[in-house]
């Protein structure tokens, strides 16, 4: 099926310039672009792409300013990226259908109801007292452990794990692999070398709208609840220890990890690789650079970068300096030797 | 179920301080604390809260001096940590039944003896020659490839990977997404830029009382085998490459990756996201810091931070230099102008 | 069943150098010989270990000199890295039988064809316009989304999970726990500070001869396609984030992470908890060393280390002048204190 540049212009509040008539099928990537795909121009990076590309139309920002021809139509809209996030959900939103009903062999304990728009895949696993909501979808080979609460519209991937007593809220999407609420890795040395595990009574609550990458790990409380606050996104492997607790709307890169009992703030951007040690707070807002490490607690606001990190502009200086160390060295031999 | 403060005292050979009726009904964290909640206080860093909590008890150390009025009744003894951990389990033990007999549908290969008190629950896959211990709970979608051998009283959590021929010991715990047996990276370059696969024809074997994190990965040895020793406790998402050797109670946070052949000690403490190369040797009871690199053999006892890593009070030292560089560099070139 | 010196030399055009009768019966690593063993030395650290090795027979190079007498009947090759690998897949053919037919319950969705030689284990899920080649190996427990294309002879281990749409080549080895074709991380903010989602409409592609490690995460494009070439290899808990590229014959170490729409060249070598920022390019043949860090593109070629990475011997050159920085702070200190 085609849309004509009017047509999506319409959709996405955007205005024409070329061919209002020019139709795509699909979207590309500018610098994958092929005739009858619709493309996007967002990072600066990718502007000379829009001088070859041949897809036939291109989402651009109000702001962009052409140097040289351009064959594709644009259509200008006040931000590219969030016009063509527009897009593609009104794509799914047309050519996906969600899966409903219970697909067998599956196992769905006694007495654990399934409201309407449930999806249970096949061999996915409902323990006793589990509370599903409405449009609840657990993909084959899920697991659901005994009393987890899921909320509306959540969406439970293949393979996900989620162990007892753990709740989840509404419309989350939680990717294959994930582990949701096993053990906090926590240890009591014993006098002859050996550990005593303290057990791990408390629960893992996530609230509403909140992404879970695959294979990212989840541990339940010591006591109390690990706690991821509404609009969280986490990506691929990352690593919430015990009692942690997340902001609303912080996102975290792949591959982060937050040691027992970190608080992070709301809105925070943790980026990917970065640590953050056990029992600290990391205030709203804060901009933590890829592979920094965190020691100790942080401020609102704050932009940082290293291991352990500083704020990112003097941690640029300092590379910086690094680079001029060997001269440095060499400048103070000749002092030493002028002295002579 | 309420316990008065006398009768927890009893069980972890304490001293109360207050109402020995004050009674609770379940535990809370020291900043999380109400009524009817035990909470304790091991971390100095919660000392704070120990004024305003409001939990009913609260276990202290006997060193403990307050500095001003406190409310809740006070429990002492000389471990707060290890008398939570001791008073968690004795919960835990009351109140969590673990499940026996085989749920249905599960696939347990011909052949395969099923001794008492075993569990194997619904989509679990045991491969042919599997040999369990008495007490193994192989709990639902876990896999336990062939001639796999699990000793007595180990927890094989949902979704667990074990392939063949792997040994674990008794009263192990390993936790979902955990992949044990999976082939080493070994590969031989050929001329023309490809490689070959080495086959990984060893195993991986797992002592007694060793806990495995959330989607950890323990990799089979090329030949011989990749071993974890008695005791030892590994958090979630670590690499174990293979053939790596890590002795008794050495305990690694998470994220943490062992390269191939590296030879870890007894004892040890591994920080997150720390990277050990392969073929080194780290002795007994050595520590490593957060994010450190460990690029060469190191010996007994060593304290580390860095990549590569240095010994921790050199890391220290470094940092802090390294925040007056700038400075450095203006004094030289202040002692070069004042040359000419 | 035992192989003379004599027979295995034969097998890799070496030459015996001791008793050709000489007999093994199984494979050890020369630092755990035993006798009936065959060893082998490639690694030059190694190198100590043959003169007190208790295996029978061990495989050198033929530039190996001996210092000291050695007990083991030696065979010489060109490469005992390569001759070890050979012999390795001999035994591995000789003794390996790869499971065929369906293993009750699965779930083959209606209309799926299984070709000649297929293995579909207990409780794998195949899901509707899948497409498998012939000799296809689904172990248990492992998931196949819809429309998804498989290559003849490529081995999906248990637990394995690919989503709808995406594509792996011929004689792929998927390790257990990997997940392929989960949601790219990709979210445009609000101006209230939520995120919106933007759909990932594209797949991942991934080419033939490729090896994917265990827990290992590859995200879908947000449009178009996630790429890995022919003969890429990964190791374990890999994330390859969404509209990534990497080149033929490139190998990653355990733990490296590559963020969105990077591209990696050819035959290049990333180290173990590597990060690799997005929309950057990596030459062919980089080499880059363990946790380095690289936020900006690079040449072919380059052997690089450190945060942010500079070229190996920059970095080994500004080690070494870190440990020497107190001292040059105090050589400027004195120069200082001349001066008055």
């Amino acid at each position: 099926m085609e849309f004509s540049a009017e047509s999506i212009a319409a959709l996405i509040k955007g205005k024409v310039e070329g061919d209002p008539q020019a139709a795509v099928y699909t979207f590309a990537k500018i610098e994958e672009g092929h005739p009858g795909a619709l493309s996007f121009l967002a990072n600066p990076k990718y502007t000379h792409f829009i001088y070859e590309t041949k897809s036939t139309i291109v989402l651009v920002s109000n702001d962009f300013v052409a140097e040289r021809p351009i064959t594709a139509t644009l259509i200008r809209v006040q931000d590219p990226y969030e016009a063509i996030a527009h897009l593609l959900e009104i794509v799914k939103q047309a050519t996906t259908q969600l899966p409903t009903g219970v697909e067998q062999p599956s196992f769905v304990a006694e007495g654990v109801d399934l409201p309407q728009g449930v999806y249970v895949g096949a061999f996915a696993y409902i323990g006793r007292g589990a509370k599903l909501g409405k449009d609840v979808k657990i993909y084959p080979q899920a697991y659901v452990g005994e009393g987890v609460e899921i909320g509306e519209g959540t969406i439970i991937n293949p393979g996900v794990k989620i162990y007892h007593g753990c709740k989840i809220g509404k419309r989350c999407i939680i990717h294959s692999g994930a582990v949701i609420g096993a053990d906090g890795f926590g240890f009591a040395p014993d006098a002859d070398g050996t550990y005593s595990k303290i057990p791990q009574m408390g629960i893992v609550e996530i609230g509403d709208d909140v992404e879970i990458g695959a294979n990212t790990t989840i541990d339940r409380a010591m006591m109390g609840a690990t706690r991821l606050a509404n609009g969280v996104k986490l990506d691929n492997l990352i690593q919430i220890a015990h009692n942690v607790q997340v902001g609303r709307n912080t996102a975290m890169a792949a591959q982060a990890g937050i040691a027992g009992s970190a608080k992070i703030g709301d809105n925070c951007m943790i980026g990917g690789q970065v640590g953050v040690s056990g029992h600290i707070t990391i205030g709203n807002r804060a901009q933590i650079g890829a592979q920094a490490g965190i020691p100790n607690s942080v401020k609102e606001g704050v932009r940082l970068l290293g291991t352990p990190a500083v704020p990112a502009l003097d941690f640029a200086k300092q590379c910086a300096l690094m680079k001029r160390l060997p001269d440095l060295f060499n400048r103070v031999e000749s002092l030493e030797k002028q002295k002579k």
